[in-house]
């Protein structure tokens, strides 16, 4: 019940103390950008929307909100995300106005500033949800919306490259900006809460796979789950560099924990990728077997903790913070076609060759309460800590 | 030269800037708390010395300054350590003059304060040093000094241990005042450098011993030293427990670096020892063996980095905080005894029980640009990485 009352008071809770500095960091030349594009009265819907509060739910809420008869859930589900949506991408429009540096005018940016208005815009004109038959039309709404915003990550990745460049024409080629890498890691992480809430919904009409409430697994077994991962991460390894080291594992295959096994997958996968390439590419000349990667499952009262440790020499204290940077990449780092072929940042690997793993994968750990390591030892190997909160009644980060 | 140079300018560089919140915070009736005990010519002089600047050296200039024959040393060495003590010991006073919470106005804190108070005089009433003659009588009182502030760190314990159960009888027992931590993480890392300055002249009178300047091994192998830390800890645990589980150290007993060893021992020494514990704790009544703690040395280019890991549960991530806080301890910890017998903080033995040991211990690591850092997997053991600086030319911190 606890979730369903959060769900239907969502709309009532309009506080503008946190939203407010938005309209003050948006003057009236910037306004005036999103205005030049978008009717009047939409914009001025977009910027009162970006005074509403937005709604956290935590994952215990998701689960318990399972519990509810299956028709009763999709219409509080829709009615929730009707309501509940538009604040959350008004509050992004608004952000994206604003962002220092002239990043906000960058075409790419622009691009995706439009998605969130056309979003905005159908979600607005779209009717109150009272029955089944309005809520399958929103449904098929929300599923447009999910594969248009499907290519936010790496889309976003051109501009700020074409950010970095021009920094670094000035001189500023590796420095750090805080105020962009803030920007992104909230950006990003309301991204995901996005998706997440969108996607559990659209999961609510598919057949009910046992033991699982919408894409969350009430029984995920990490062990399992990072077997999966790691072995992926060998094939996409051995394609690379047609070897690849062994991983060790070691814990309870037969412990699980309520999380969403996509998201374990994705982060157990770029951590366990990392170790292998700096396996491989210490021990490429020996002639010696590599030493092996060792994963670890830890299971804690509070935490789940996955260890991912390699012996692949590890990095300087003065570069570890270069690893969760948006603005640093390596040399091999392509920029994504623009076509629609790019897959979105949900699969794994689109985002290889943008250095934006680790910060992504960080990201989906702190969602749900949880947090992602990186401890090095230069001349020795890397250890990474992935936190997993197991009580899942943190509430989701709201940036 | 260089060392010789910044040794021979340090009076010289007197800048207020920094110093000048100490005036700004030390109200007229805080002054004059001081000024019932002291004389007011000394008041002045010392507020009029917490107005200059403190001049830091590294170990690297250490090092350089070794390079000069014996005389030319001592006597440059003196001049610079009675120019640079008063001034350091001043900006001591200021500070323990106005603590929050009422912290200056406990009896063991005023105990402090006025062993700095004795010590500036003394340092003030000096005559400049010009010959070998006045050097050696110079570095008797130098002797005298090191002597009398042995118990700091057990006595301003004591004054924390006071306020903190005033706290905690306000219902504050285990919050976080980071104040407080900030002011004593500042008063036991200045406390760390002047007895380094102290202990260095001392030591340039003592038979050299080889690849030795001063305290400072210039051949110091981080495995040997190691080795002898988790023998100790080693015994330390079979006196405790009656038993001590194994520990295997990975890393090349060749491999040197200039450091200081006893600093070196006293870090290492207090993460062993935490290991051994929280491992013996987990397998007491287990059947089979305990497994081993690891100690893995790792040298790279930037840092030597020692490895303690253990399987001994672990702690959870909310509790890590109170690994590093001056205000939590365990309910075994005992308030040290005020007689003579009691050793300073440079040994080991003396913090044991006083939750002390990890965050004194971060301090010396970081007084020569290294680090310490613990995380911990709740369910399964605890990973401490301490980063030592290798090239030793940070310079040190000046609180």
């Amino acid at each position: 019940m606890a979730a369903e009352v959060a769900y239907m008071h969502a709309s009532k809770i309009a506080n503008a103390s946190g939203a407010l500095r938005y309209l003050n960091r948006v003057g009236s030349s910037k306004v005036a950008r999103l205005a030049d594009s978008a009717p009047r009265e939409v914009v001025d819907d977009i910027f009162s929307c970006a005074l509403k509060k937005q709604t956290g739910v935590s994952l215990k809420y998701m689960l318990d909100f399972g519990a509810n008869p299956i028709e009763r859930q999709l219409i509080l589900s829709a009615q929730f995300l009707h309501n509940e949506l538009p604040v959350r991408l008004a509050h992004r429009v608004a952000e994206l106005e604003n962002l220092p540096f002239g990043l906000s005018a960058k075409s790419p940016v622009i691009k995706v500033r439009d998605w969130y208005v056309e979003s905005f815009k159908e979600l607005r004109q779209f009717k109150p949800i009272r029955d089944l038959d309005s809520e399958l039309k929103f449904t098929e709404l929300l599923k447009h919306i999910y594969h248009r915003h499907r290519n936010v990550v790496p889309v976003m990745a051109i501009g700020v490259a074409e950010l970095k460049k021009e920094l670094r024409a000035e001189g500023n080629g590796l420095t750090e900006f805080p105020e962009i890498h803030q920007f992104l890691d909230g950006f990003y992480l309301s991204r995901i809460g996005i998706r997440i809430l969108i996607g559990q919904h659209i999961a609510l009409h598919e057949p009910q796979r046992e033991n699982h409430i919408g894409m969350i697994c009430t029984k995920c077994s990490p062990v399992q789950v990072a077997n999966d991962a790691i072995a992926d991460a060998r094939s996409v390894c051995m394609r690379e560099y047609a070897t690849a080291p062994e991983v060790s594992v070691y814990g309870d295959p037969r412990f699980t924990f309520a999380y969403v096994p996509s998201h374990l997958h994705h982060m157990t996968f770029e951590l366990v990728k990392n170790s292998l390439r700096a396996v491989n590419d210490r021990f490429e000349d020996a002639d010696n077997e590599p030493p092996p990667v060792r994963v670890v499952v830890a299971e804690g009262d509070e935490d789940v903790t996955i260890k991912v440790s390699d012996e692949g020499g590890g990095i300087p204290r003065s570069g570890l913070p270069r690893i969760w940077t948006y603005l640093y990449s390596t040399a091999q780092s392509p920029l994504p076609d623009m076509d629609d072929s790019v897959e979105g940042a949900d699969g794994p690997a689109v985002l290889a060759g943008y250095g934006y793993g680790l910060p992504i994968s960080r990201l989906y750990a702190r969602y749900f309460g949880g947090d992602l390591q990186i401890t090095s030892m230069e001349g020795y190997g890397t250890d990474a800590y992935l936190h997993l909160n197991r009580l899942g009644n943190v509430q989701e980060p709201l940036p």
